[in-house]
């Protein structure tokens, strides 16, 4: 057999099913990377499946997102997942450490070993030769509970890359460039595998901003082979025993492969609102910009903040400009400190912030509307950033530096090239200090979980009804993102420990009286176009529609977590032809015997429609394990009903 | 004459009255503070005075409060008030730079200088020998366009500090002394002026530390002699040539005396929810804390984050607090990573945080409801630090540090000395990158303000009715803050800009149901007990209840800034009897003649009250100024009417 890389680590950790595309599989994980946002919910439904212990080898909380403290619901939110982390035996890292995605990185990648994350850009650890994914909080925590990860088999994309960078081009231009080629749309169900010359040059954290935001097209993640890259970085990291080679077989088969030439690419942006709507900055028409920020999981390495600090040494940020920059983790933070990038940075007026998510879930900083907000960030959706008339663009480290000098949005290439200041070796036990070891065994029992008003446990769905009778209570346009849904930002997110209170937060930028209309209706059903729920693995935007009384989603086609995510939570994704109409809110769906159907395993069903004569037949695109989940009323009801077993040697209460 | 040193700068800069206490003076700024929280109205104001240029030496506009950017208000904020400045002649210091107080102590405190702010601690300044103190945003707009500083002369108290501070005890437990012993109301109507042998071991900025936080006692400011601190601060600073010695002439004469021997000081906390409630640290009981911070706009200097930095060196926080560090200016920001401090704290756990006003304003960092927060701040008004629920105590640096390592408060003497990090000389030259210049005349005229949605005009009050017949609103205690009529935090203070916003805000911690009571009442009377309106100098808390059809306010006794806006506003803030009764809402309040009664320099007036068959009979303690200013609708108007003619050599439009 030659396997891609993929599937040579998918194998290893394969429990059931074959590694053929669409078809259900399970893995088992062997590490498991939550953050509080998502990690609330993960932990109140794990607490939900009656255990005394995680059941994998390493978990680990990251406390990065809701840490700005508007009012007392993140510390309360802090509190509950400390203890929870103490009592299941979970590593804790605390608020103001880092973004789970770098510290993950730097401490904890693992060549070969299989990573599942409550947050979509966990794929980053997949620059250091892991398969590493994101799924909803419920699936990381039964996943988390030893019963590993169910999901489709992905196919496999193969990336050839040639040829060198040329000055102030850089990888978040390799990914910008998949982005231009895939759209938002053209990676769903497949894993970007990375191989060629080009990958020499090519390092850990270049690799992780690749990873990070492939995620965009839709993927299910990228692999980079282990290799002397990923030596070099797991020798810095002082975790050389941690190394292991990892390459594709020889003659591995992919089921699609493209080439990129590097010395081809230009500086690229991501124009609003679409991480999918790439151009040549060259080709950009004049755009003054209001705003600069750098960081994020993607982009905040020591190499991306020593890029933009040599290229704004001894000079100023434009006066009409707010800059400011957001290094990934404690480590890099005191890397910076100690090369003088940090200085320069300062030195030239960019704002210093903490190593947390921040401004890119619009947890402050949030930009002027309708003004130009330049970011090296992933996400460029409507609203994110904290402002619902905003316009952010997406680009590299080298462009956002140029253009936070000029005060517009200006191509890097050309000029003098800059000198990096030299990285000094990392301070790899500054994380030891600050993130807390699993608790032992015997103290576990005595820690008190503390659970603040907050803190409330997620709504439980019900197995799918035999006849649905409901109305259509919006019907929403294409590339729909989970931000939609359950919207970033300070005050919006303080509540996603709480379903019923995020929920009045649905589809506001939309239609404000989505909301209210639900409750009123009990109910009812949401119809969108392609790829409904892009973007992050938030599994709110689940939860809110159970919460609802929503039963079925109709859409023409779904992005690939949240339709997991609506599963789950026992909310069937029903597909729309192609050519379906819309539908005004109000109007009556009734479907007879959808229970039935998923259980017979019927690829279709029919909707009468009011005031329409024909009924519409709609297409049910399910795996039988998602059937039953569905069947079961979502995958907690499914586990307790005794449909999964442990599979893992790790012990179960 | 034998002046103090108070009266001798005052003399220096009198442009009417007489100094003697209580009488209206009138004086001349050299300099003006304002911050971007109260900025926003100040501007909007002085725009309204129809100038074309500022008219005092120099003018900066801080931007350190409404800087967490939750949503596009804040950027709204900060784009108004840059073009502001550039059009008016105003230097901008902006977001993330620094808070006011330490940079202007740092660049722009010149001995014998007196020095208006729109902001309470303005009064830090007199750490140098300067005349500094707060008012009104109107009141500095006014002072700002050449009309001068008009203010009830204060009286002035002596302190003389004798001996040396123990290990451990700080010039935060000088003053927390002060307050042990005049509470938040003995000092009013005060300045307290320091001689005394021990000065000469008291830095600038513990000098700083005493007279920020001197405020809390209800004074007018504190004053420190220009010796020889002021010129090793100043030469620091690269600025010796500002230095001027100053101290009070001999055998100057003081309203009243006090010695403090600070050899027999002990660490002191300010528990809830006052400044004034001040304990000994060793005679608490025993209280865990959840979180400690350190920094604001007092106690945020190299030397205290070096003492914290010592304390914690080599240690880690104590896993149950969160930690923040605040420096007070960029330029401490660059000193303490040149000197290792910056990277002792991080090591420590400690979040290192941007140098703006942050948590001490409720910007961020809201703590656990019910579970005590440790400050290094100057209030723990209750709701001040975001959450409503909160209980903050107020400490020294060496109390902040030891309490972090044990996780409850603790007394930090008795312990192996500390040795501070050396501190290097710091970057003079950050601030010159950063803050703008006054624009050249010829170039301010073409500068166009950019005015968001978020930037809405006050109301302007009218002048005081002949007759009142209203309902009482509401019927509050003693000592209530300005905070608790226009509240701290990220989400009330965003809409700063906007009274119509900020209104509903008003009083909701006592009585969730004020505002709407206002605007259906359309107005009505406001009882309170003693120092109503103590705290912050914002004039929001003037300019609502004018939003609303408030036009008297009936309380026990007034703190001074809130008086003199509420007067700037056009309400009449009358004085009732000590044995005054409460009254319950909707109780029937009528005045006849109020007008006349003002405008006759009355003592006293009459109210009918429903109900009662017997008159109240309140004190019209107003200056003959005051006075005329209320009969005319307000500070504005009374301008506007070509009552107050400019005082400054400074061309006027």
């Amino acid at each position: 057999m030659s396997d891609n890389l993929t599937y040579k680590i998918l194998r290893r950790h394969l429990v059931a099913g074959d590694l053929v595309p669409g078809q259900d599989i399970t893995v088992r994980p062997d590490q498991i990377l939550i953050e509080d946002a998502t990690g609330t919910m993960a932990a109140m439904q794990f607490e939900e499946l009656g255990l005394d212990t995680i059941a994998v080898p390493l978990a680990v909380m990251y406390v990065d997102h809701n840490v700005l403290q508007i009012d007392d619901k993140n510390m309360q939110d802090h509190r509950y997942l400390r203890t929870f982390c103490d009592k299941y035996g979970m590593r804790y890292s605390p608020a103001g450490h880092g973004i789970s995605h770098y510290i993950h990185l730097e401490r904890f990648t693992k060549p070969g070993q299989l990573l599942l994350g409550a947050d979509s850009h966990t794929s980053t650890a997949g620059a250091a030769g892991m398969f590493a994914t994101g799924a909803g909080g419920l699936e990381v925590a039964v996943a988390m509970g030893g019963y590993g990860f169910d999901f489709p088999c992905p196919r496999v994309i193969g990336v050839e890359l040639t040829g060198r960078l040329r000055d102030a081009v850089e990888a978040k231009d390799v990914v910008l460039e998949i982005l231009r080629r895939y759209g938002v749309r053209g990676g769903r169900g497949a894993v970007f595998e990375f191989y060629g010359d080009a990958l020499d040059d090519l390092s850990t954290t270049a690799r992780a901003t690749v990873a990070n935001m492939i995620i965009e097209t839709g993927a299910t993640t990228a692999v980079f082979p282990s290799d002397r890259q990923t030596l070099t970085w797991l020798t810095q990291q002082g975790r050389e025993q941690d190394f292991e080679p990892l390459t594709a077989d020889d003659n591995a088969t992919y089921d699609e492969t493209i080439e990129i030439d590097l010395s081809e690419l230009v500086p690229l942006v991501a124009v609003p609102h679409s991480p999918g709507n790439v151009l040549p900055v060259a080709d950009l028409p004049d755009t003054p910009i209001s705003q600069v920020c750098v960081g994020s999981s993607v982009n905040s390495s020591y190499d991306d903040l020593a890029t933009v600090a040599a290229a704004l040494q001894g000079r100023a940020v434009h006066p009409r400009v707010a800059m400011t920059v957001t290094p990934g983790s404690r480590q890099i933070l005191r890397t910076i400190l100690e090369s003088g990038v940090y200085q320069d940075l300062m030195a030239a007026g960019a704002r210093m912030l903490e190593p947390v998510c921040g401004p890119c879930v619009g947890i402050g900083q949030a930009p002027l509307q309708g003004a130009a907000s330049l970011r090296t960030f992933n996400r460029n959706f409507q609203g994110r950033s904290g402002t619902a008339e905003d316009e952010v663009y997406l680009c590299s480290p080298s462009t956002a530096a140029a253009s936070a000098l000029a005060g517009r949005i200006t191509d890097p290439t050309g000029r003098s090239p800059i000198e990096l200041r030299p990285a000094p070796a990392p301070d790899t036990g500054i994380h030891d200090v600050l993130i807390t070891d699993r608790l032992p065994d015997e103290q576990r029992a005595a820690v008190v979980i503390e659970r603040g008003p907050n803190l409330v446990s997620p709504p439980l769905p019900e197995p799918a009804p035999d006849d649905l009778h409901a109305r259509v209570l919006i019907n929403v346009g294409d590339d729909i993102s989970t931000g939609d849904m359950a919207p970033d930002g300070a005050i919006a997110m303080s509540v996603w420990s709480n379903i019923a209170a995020c929920a009045r937060f649905m589809f506001t930028r939309l239609d404000p009286g989505f909301h209210d209309r639900a409750l009123e209706w009990g109910g009812g059903v949401i119809v969108a176009g392609d790829n409904y729920g892009q973007g992050s693995s938030r599994e709110h935007a689940a939860l809110i529609p159970v919460h609802l009384g929503v039963r079925i989603i109709a859409a023409r086609s779904y992005a690939r977590i949240h339709r997991r995510n609506l599963i789950a939570a026992g909310i069937t994704p029903l597909v729309l032809p192609t050519d379906s109409p819309t539908f005004e809110p109000g109007v009556n769906w009734s479907i007879i015997g959808l229970r039935r159907a998923l259980l017979r395993g019927d690829q279709t069903i029919d909707v009468e429609i009011s005031g329409r004569a024909e009924p519409l037949t709609l297409t049910v695109d399910l795996t039988p394990g998602e059937r039953e989940v569905l069947a079961a009323g979502g995958l907690l009801a499914h586990i307790r009903d005794g449909h999964r077993t442990p599979v893992t040697e790790h012990a179960l209460a």
